[in-house]
């Protein structure tokens, strides 16, 4: 088997380390990551200027552009074999909620399920200390079990882990996603030439305590397995419409 | 009413202006847009780094960051002001299918939905010649119905407008997000230092002729609207996983 390795955090983090390390056990892994940390990229794509790519060692890429431009560049040219699989992570910190959005880390495992390949991303709800040896072995687990299913066409994986000792975890659970909440405050401040700039801020305040998210599922000492799609159309509110008049032109 | 205009082609671009002006019909108009084109940078928000923003004329607010960063700034304490709509547009090329999860002008309007404002995202399916005419009529036509309706959470409308004359427009309508094919293959050439670089392509071969999606709808010369959501979960997708089981721990 060959799998793709990507992520957000960059090539060096500790994150992409542990999860090559364990997808070795499966099959030959192929690394294809930004240079440095891309975090809340979401799926921006680079196409105003070129990309660099650096080979730092064998099967190992380094690329100066976000996310999604690795995978893509990986998926469509840069690799000379096509991999069976696409691993995205892991994740320092949670892609829960609305942070699915904004990440890079689930971004780059959406161009892998555009692109064709089943993918998964993976993420430590952690800020701080991060042991990622209880999400390197669910990755395992679930790859061996998405292999043998047939993904629907740009479906793909969101996959939190939460940062608890493995044996305290109390198992995973299929989810949705759920709702965080930020304060949405920004800062405004002075700089050291006395003009203005602002800072997005967003402090963590919790989530939306409904049964079968992801943030429940974490928040309860479960893995959360949640399966996404790149089809944004909200279906049910489409039904909705259809008495919906515009009066033009 | 007070309307919160963004996008992603730049404050000073063709389609932002005219948006602003056909919007000063219903009410105070806001424009809060990326200082310079910012197109395919999805919903990547920035937290590295301050953002400057520079009030270029009255309620006219230039920032250096992404089309999401406008928005999230605009709402969250640059303006004193809460809009009662965040309209983001129009884009100087279309937003469909595939396109949705690139683009930062749908980005924009995704984000006014997180943030509980009606949102709009309009586009004019060209690629030269822009004439905005139609997209921003019809844009004023959809605001006074939209407004009439409440919104599930964390919803929007996604709007195509195809670029023929006004009068060749057959009407518009309610759509799903269809699939485009575009050829993936990157480009590698060598730079005059001699060192190799790679450039993502992308050239349009067409679209998956579904009824009732997006790019049916362009093509067969009707406006296009899309219900949009954040969520991104597959429902219909995650029942069927319910028998899936993980060997762990």
């Amino acid at each position: 088997m060959k799998i793709l390795v990507s992520n957000d955090d960059g090539i060096s983090s500790g994150g992409i380390l542990a999860l090559e390390r364990a997808l070795q056990k499966l099959g030959d892994v192929y690394t294809v990551a930004p240079d440095r940390p891309q975090s809340s990229m979401s799926h921006a794509l680079t196409l105003h200027r070129p990309l660099r790519v650096e080979e730092i060692s064998p099967r190992h890429y380094a690329v100066d552009g976000t996310p999604t431009d690795c995978v893509k560049l990986a998926l469509t040219g840069l690799l000379t074999v096509k991999p069976d699989l696409v691993v995205s992570g892991i994740n320092h910190g949670p892609n829960l909620g609305d942070d699915i959005i904004y990440s890079g880390t689930v971004s780059a495992a959406i161009e892998g399920a555009l692109l064709g390949i089943p993918s998964i991303a993976v993420s430590l709800v952690s800020f701080k200390d991060f042991i990622f040896d209880a999400a390197a072995e669910f990755t395992v687990a679930l790859v061996s079990q998405i292999l043998q299913i047939t993904l629907p066409p740009s479906t793909l994986f969101n996959v939190n882990v939460p940062a608890i000792p493995k044996q305290e975890i109390k198992g995973w659970k299929l989810t949705r996603q759920g709702k965080r909440h930020y304060s949405e405050k920004i800062v405004e401040r002075v700089d050291p030439r006395g003009r203005k700039y602002y800072w997005i801020g967003g402090d963590d305040l919790g989530f939306a305590h409904d049964n079968g998210t992801d943030c429940m599922a974490v928040h309860e000492g479960f893995v959360s397995v949640t399966p996404l799609q790149a089809d944004l159309t909200n279906y049910r509110f489409l039904q909705e419409c259809r008495s919906m008049v515009i009066p033009w032109p």
